[in-house]
């Protein structure tokens, strides 16, 4: 038998080349199937974070964290989910002042609520700290706790965003998804830290984000404990108790935590003191800030937006070499309704 | 052969006895293995915990409550460690002016701190509320976290109890910590929710109890986030943020975990509250209160006590049908030094 000749040739040339692309492929789903980030693209973000963790999970290692003191704290608006043209919770107070108006015909008279009623934002943004704090109050107190929660919870099933008509809960970041589920695979206790209400986090984020209720940290209002017919309540009472935003980050850590993180994740300035806080050790640390460059597929803002503001954070970031995250470059997906 | 002469019956009765004996042995040894809590005596007690645990972990059954939900919530001084003849931070707050009394002369002629130094308790007393928070802002706060913790730290290492003799954190409730690993290990998430200050544990309710940082909730003081030689530093502020007492613990319990437990456990009228909004539920719930009625092994009090008063709450529990637990009858060890 001749197995040169050009019959078996061609023979086994065709098998060779069915061979070559059958392991193509399959390289290419193993590795699809074995990416923790598949929604990030190779580059140094990506290498930085997946380094981090091999680091910091190698036993015997220099930089071997145990996994009881893994714990990564992360922002909401801008970091987790969309917060432009406007953070959600701002949206729902808006929402709720137009929702329980008929029930307040003084309204029309006083601000901000004059001005709410009449969608003039510029006139709400006019009343300043006052207006806004008045709003917050009006909105988020004189209720049980399990009331809010029953009132965002449905609010959050029934409004959609502006720009993606899609419900907020949509418009988290895939790549963020991923990178929380990464890092608790590799025995990561996650944790949101927000400036925004404790309370109006606290019904979605674990189906959302896999993150239980009693791992979220944010600004809180104060409570009552009282009993109403003899069955006890929390009242929420129109008073703030909590901010948790800036220098108030590391301090909700402390308080909630009790242990300095070893990773912390922003995307403005209000996670400054928290990066900071986060990094000021000789122990392994990571800290990440998401930059918006992409206004096509989300938005793209920084130094001068009223709206998570990224200016001082990302001039430390680059200066200690915190990663920061090219939106637009870095990530293959934002939204998880994207097709992969 | 004769298998029935005297000779062989002999033979194989002698076996049978040995026989008898191996499988008593084991039968007790085996029980004592799987007993989770070899400390509890029989009784209604054991058997109410017992039943709690059997229902809401079999799945399929009517009151079976998910992993995630299993939140058990415990008072420390009087439940898990023992709070006689002085609340042990109180024992820390006076010791501590002691030690830094040199540094300032002027605390000779104001009070509490003159009382204090002269070791006059009445004295202390005498001063009220007023001197007990100047007695707690004065050894509890200028400082930074990090220091309070090792002052703390260094101190229950170097103290003991005037009666036992002994470190305070050996004088914990044996039971207590078998209780804590048995619902640990039924999937629930135990937490420290107690009076005392938050900072003040957390430097060893890992090691004793098993329960980390994060999952204790106490009183605390306000901090501020400073940069100190461009370093970042949590200062402790004299200002009172939280007081986790009474009607603040269910408060504190929202604040921190942001559901309601499924199992409370006190000692004190300090824990009627958390054990009312614990049980104010359809849902399945626990909840006990340890009656110190041992003035042998430990001390008995209740009623007329000014620390670790039990009043309201042990009316309560009767009235409820809570689980009061008889410290004498149902505890056959009460701390882990006494041998088994």
């Amino acid at each position: 038998m001749n197995l040169l000749s050009s019959k078996h040739l061609a023979f086994y040339g065709y098998r060779s080349i069915l061979w070559f692309l059958f392991l193509l492929l399959s390289a290419v789903a193993d590795a699809r199937s074995t990416d923790p980030l598949p929604s990030w693209n190779s580059g140094l973000s990506k290498s930085a974070i997946m380094q981090f963790v091999k680091d910091v999970t190698r036993k015997g290692g220099s930089d071997f964290v145990p996994p009881a003191e893994r714990i990564a704290t992360f922002d909401n608006d801008g970091t987790l989910w969309c917060e432009q043209p406007m953070t959600v919770q701002l949206v729902f107070a808006l929402d709720r002042v137009k929702a329980v108006a008929p029930e307040h015909p003084e309204w029309k008279h006083t601000e901000p609520f004059k001005s709410i009623l009449a969608n003039d934002m510029k006139g709400v943004m006019a009343t300043g700290e006052h207006g806004l704090v008045e709003l917050i109050m009006t909105t988020h107190t004189g209720m049980t706790v399990e009331e809010f929660n029953q009132i965002a919870k449905y609010w959050l099933t029934q409004s959609k965003h502006p720009k993606f008509n899609r419900p907020y809960t949509e418009l988290v970041y895939q790549p963020m998804l991923e990178l929380l589920s990464y890092l608790r695979a590799n025995g990561f206790k996650t944790y949101v830290v927000s400036g925004g209400g404790i309370e109006f986090m606290r019904p979605w984020t674990e189906k959302v984000y896999g993150i239980p209720p009693e791992q979220v940290i944010g600004s809180s209002i104060k409570m009552k404990y009282e009993l109403v017919d003899g069955k006890p309540v929390l009242m929420r009472l129109p008073e703030i108790d909590f901010v948790d935003d800036k220098d108030g980050k590391p301090v909700g850590i402390q308080k909630f935590i009790g242990r300095r993180p070893i990773a912390a994740f922003g995307n403005s300035d209000g996670d400054l003191q928290m990066l900071q806080w986060t990094t000021a050790t000789n122990a392994p640390h990571f800290a990440l800030l998401v930059h918006h460059t992409d206004a096509e597929r989300e938005y793209a803002y920084d130094r001068d937006s009223s709206i998570g503001r990224l200016d001082k954070a990302l001039d430390e970031a680059r200066q200690k070499s915190w990663t920061v995250v090219d939106m637009k470059k870095d990530w293959k997906r934002v939204f998880p309704l994207e097709k992969p």
